[in-house]
């Protein structure tokens, strides 16, 4: 154990903090930092730290937690709904710059299998600075993030068949027709093997597992381990790399196999094991193999490769989505959303110069390559959806549509059906009478107690975007947008808070991410009795500046118990509930009851 | 990378999950099946596979976390209030084994190195079979437990500590006196400048964090992990080993540093990734390194130091307990309990073997001791429990005393009257009134909202044992019993369940282990009345043979609705609150309402 250096592994820990947070601040993702710090620490510059039998294992083992962690973020239906948009921008952003880089590499005097190898590295989209950035430019909500993120999914999946295919002719050589058969015989069976094993052996062993009431968290964790493990010994078996054992293993590790709240626990844990810890351990190391020589060898194949990489990314992405019919322009925005490389693209480029497929020269291009193309997204990515914007093009759609509304009462069944005009909106009530004076209303309503997962199952819970709490005990919807939030991954929730100065406080909204429904306590009982007696009057307002909706409250102050905010229209038309934590900019309008 | 076998990973997780498994099923620790596990795949046996890099570098890493989390779960103020008797076992069951095991190793000829690593392997304490064995023989709430576990924290302590000064000398060799003060100097300014850095920095760290609103899980993960590494590279810098910087830095990342809900969310990370993953490669690798020729060649000695381990841990138990003037038999009781060798004790034995301070021989004899003496647990334990039980000696403690209830309605203050004969009791309610009827009732009530972890922590809810929702809202005791549960770690939680049909059900006081009072669905309101208007009558009676709480409940069937069942009274005249999940023992006694 002389190998085991801990001021070795410290110095990578913090430097890849360090960096990451440092990127992080200035709006790109961790992984950029962490390379750049590893170049900094490495052989490259200040040379303190190298490569070491230890870092490898650690990073090896950091690679392969992450790669069941990405498997487990993809989520099937996802890739099922990505729908035409999607599946043509990720064609196009892969097949394109994949062409350049493979002839890129050649023209360069290159080998065909590293060719093949930079092909797929300059193919790879990464959503890496994924939602911060799609925060930052307010873009959540647009059609443009959800063919970006189906995008970048499909394009990861395209990207790792194809490096799956190549791995299995790595070894081989020059064959024969038998020997190809044979190769690939084994990759296919790989697959079909994995495939069957996640689609029926794991929901068998979750339900023995549930059934014997097993929910000791360390022990599914431990048992996850081994099927990750097992199935990457698969993949070698295959003559495939391990981290697409991992990535299988990650695919069928997913909802409904095991407890919905244990399976969320698990996540977490590879999320932060890998991502807080291992996989920054790869990503410095990566740093350690590049070399800035190529700065005076090899400029010319640097800036070939690089702009090959962003030209044939974005103009492969708008070329095959003008099908999609929603115009070049969107299409040149969805490129440059796509045009960063991360995590996916360094991982098979340290494999390539592992295996000593691509020399420590391409490995290095690759890793610079990564850098500069994810260094414009951000900056790209501003002035494409600006000018989109200006143009009126920017087209709002959510990932996951649709209200659950807890609470069939009058309030409930008001906002039901002012928001079931663009969406799909669903009631849960435990009031049979309830229930069916939302149902005469013509709601879709179902009857049961919310706090049951398999009332939030039937009504869809799995598929909406926004929970609305609106019952009058302030516990319930709480414990409510608990079980949306711990098992239904519901990405937005929104929580009547009842006045009283006893029971849930609104700090208990933020651990789970929750907001509070028309961003004050509020007591339900008045506002619904004044609606079921028609007494109130419903009143549309204009918003001049910039605000949040806790300022617009607070400039109503005189008169703020009389009012009630409902909802927010934006200047399409779409209308979303007024809660906490949200901004109205100039031209939405209000829409409040008196 | 060649290096990284994934098959020989996979066998040796799969294989110290199989052993662990197996070990538990028999009501021993996962430690002993995977340290037979390693020996049996090992060179030793089959062979299977023998310690290579990658093993050695990932088990070094779980010992490290694992080093953390045993950090973590020693509570100084457990060890505070640890009391005389702890203490006597604890230097008892050290000093004894101790110094026999130094003097069986110098009479068979072996180093005075050797001889001190062997000693502090047999003084080590290791509480394996902790609760699980506690469980089973029901001695969680005896003082034989509360016992058990502060004289293994303080063993546990006092083995590391003169590891620690081992360690200090082992590079030394013959110095001289300025020598020996610049060696001794450098260990006790590495615990002097770690303690300082825990209680002061530390802190500081986490006020920061919270002041920024920084409650990112994974960030505080990793910033953890770098202040357990930079502690670990302290100890290594002050001619210590490592693991006593990973035990240090998890001594102080504990309670009020950061987030309570975040600490918890790390310490679960911990414990997953060191006892799910790492750990076991360590245990099961020890186990490649066992040879059995022992058997043949060192039979005596491995007698003479089992003999020793077990004699003179039990007996030096049982010598130093008298002082506490419980009697030479709970001593012998308590030392059969100690008698188990652990995690502390194979990965000290490891680093001696590594460091070529012990021969592989001693090695494996030190292995074997600890399957022997771990072996011994369950069988001793019982002889001596039931033979205490029978003499009438077997005393109940609990190592958390106390109530907390929430609710100072008339049945919460009656209960809490009943409580308050034996125990500390403390009401919470958020209704002024209410807290001053308790109060002149002579009750301890602090006037707030429970659901407030100021609250929580103004009534002394970390140091309470138990914690009763009482209020007629279901839902508020089940947020309640949640925050009792993942922020002060309150073992027991047991919460009033409305009858009523929507809301919380009994099924969500499983994911927070609570239990439901009275063992049934109960209305608050009508028995609250009752009791103000002394309607009611209080009747003790008591148990002929043993049933659950629930068949009680059944029993009475015709009357149920009229009888409330409240406590439940031991033969020694200890009451307990009536709840789910309790077996009542003949000879108790149940008092109800009606």
């Amino acid at each position: 154990m002389e190998e085991f250096n801990i001021l070795n592994l410290l110095i990578i820990l913090a430097g890849a903090w360090v960096g990451g947070a440092a990127a992080k601040r200035m709006g790109y993702p961790a992984i950029l930092g962490e390379l750049v710090i590893g170049i900094i620490l490495g052989p490259a510059l200040l040379g303190v730290l190298e490569t070491s039998e230890m870092i490898s294992v650690l990073a090896e083992v950091g690679i392969i937690l992450l790669m069941v962690y990405i498997g487990m973020e993809i989520n099937f239906r996802d890739l099922g709904k990505a729908s035409w948009p999607g599946l043509l921008a990720a064609i196009g952003g892969f097949i394109v710059p994949f062409a350049l880089g493979y002839y890129t590499i050649i023209y360069f005097g290159g080998t065909q299998m590293a060719a093949v190898f930079v092909a797929i590295a300059v193919g790879v989209t990464s959503l890496a600075t994924k939602s911060r950035i799609l925060v930052d430019l307010k873009l959540l909500n647009t059609r443009i993030a959800y063919v970006l993120m189906a995008g970048a999914l499909i394009s990861d999946t395209l990207a790792l068949i194809i490096f799956a295919g190549m791995m299995s002719f790595v070894d081989a050589g020059n064959i024969d027709t038998l020997g190809i058969i044979w190769v690939a015989g084994k990759a296919i069976l790989f697959f079909i093997l994995t495939a069957l094993a996640g689609i029926y052996l794991l929901p068998l062993l979750g339900k023995a597992l549930s059934r014997a009431k097993i929910k000791d968290r360390t022990l599914h964790f431990t048992l996850i381990l081994i099927i990750v493990f097992g199935f990457a010994e698969l993949a070698e078996l295959a003559g495939l790399h391990s981290i697409l054992g991992a990535f299988m293993a990650g695919l069928f590790i997913r909802d409904g196999v095991f407890n919905r709240q244990i399976s969320k626990e698990i996540n977490d844990i590879f999320h932060d094991v890998s991502i807080g810890f291992l996989a920054p351990i790869f990503f410095v190391s990566a740093g350690f193999n590049v070399t800035l020589d190529i700065f005076q060898t090899d400029l010319l194949m640097l800036i070939a490769v690089t702009l090959v990489a962003m030209v044939g990314k974005i103009g492969g992405t708008a070329l095959f989505y003008l099908p999609s019919g929603y115009g070049w322009r969107e299409g040149i925005t969805v490129g440059t959303g796509m045009n960063g490389r991360g995590a996916v693209e360094i991982i098979i480029a340290g494999i390539g110069l592992e295996m000593g497929i691509i020399s420590p020269e391409i490995f290095s291009i690759l890793v610079f390559m990564a850098i500069f193309t994810t260094l414009t997204v951000p900056v790209f990515l501003t002035w494409t959806t600006k000018w989109l914007k200006k143009r009126g093009e920017l087209i709002h759609q959510e990932s996951r549509k649709g209200f659950l509304i807890l609470g069939a009462n009058p309030l409930g069944i008001y906002l039901a059906k002012h928001l079931q005009e663009q969406d799909e909106v669903t009631i849960v009530d435990a009031n049979r009478d309830m229930v069916e004076i939302a149902k005469r209303e013509g709601l879709d309503c179902v009857m049961g107690n919310i706090l049951k997962e398999e009332t939030m199952e039937q009504a869809g819970a799995i598929d909406k975007g926004s929970f609305l709490a609106l019952t009058a005990n302030s516990e319930i919807n709480l414990l409510a947008a608990q079980l949306a939030n711990n098992s239904f991954y519901i990405p937005k929730k929104i929580v009547l808070m009842d006045p009283k100065e006893s029971g849930a406080g609104v700090d208990m909204l933020d651990r789970i991410d929750a907001s509070s429904m028309f961003a004050t306590k509020t007591k339900l009982e008045p506002w619904s009795y004044k609606i079921s007696q028609r007494q109130v009057q419903e009143v549309e307002e204009e918003i001049e500046e910039e605000m949040s909706t806790r300022q617009w409250i607070k400039q109503q102050k005189q008169d703020e118990k009389e009012i009630l905010p409902l909802l927010i229209v934006n200047p399409e038309g779409r209308k979303r509930p007024f809660h906490f934590h949200d901004t109205i900019s100039p031209g939405e309008k209000i829409i409040y009851l008196r």
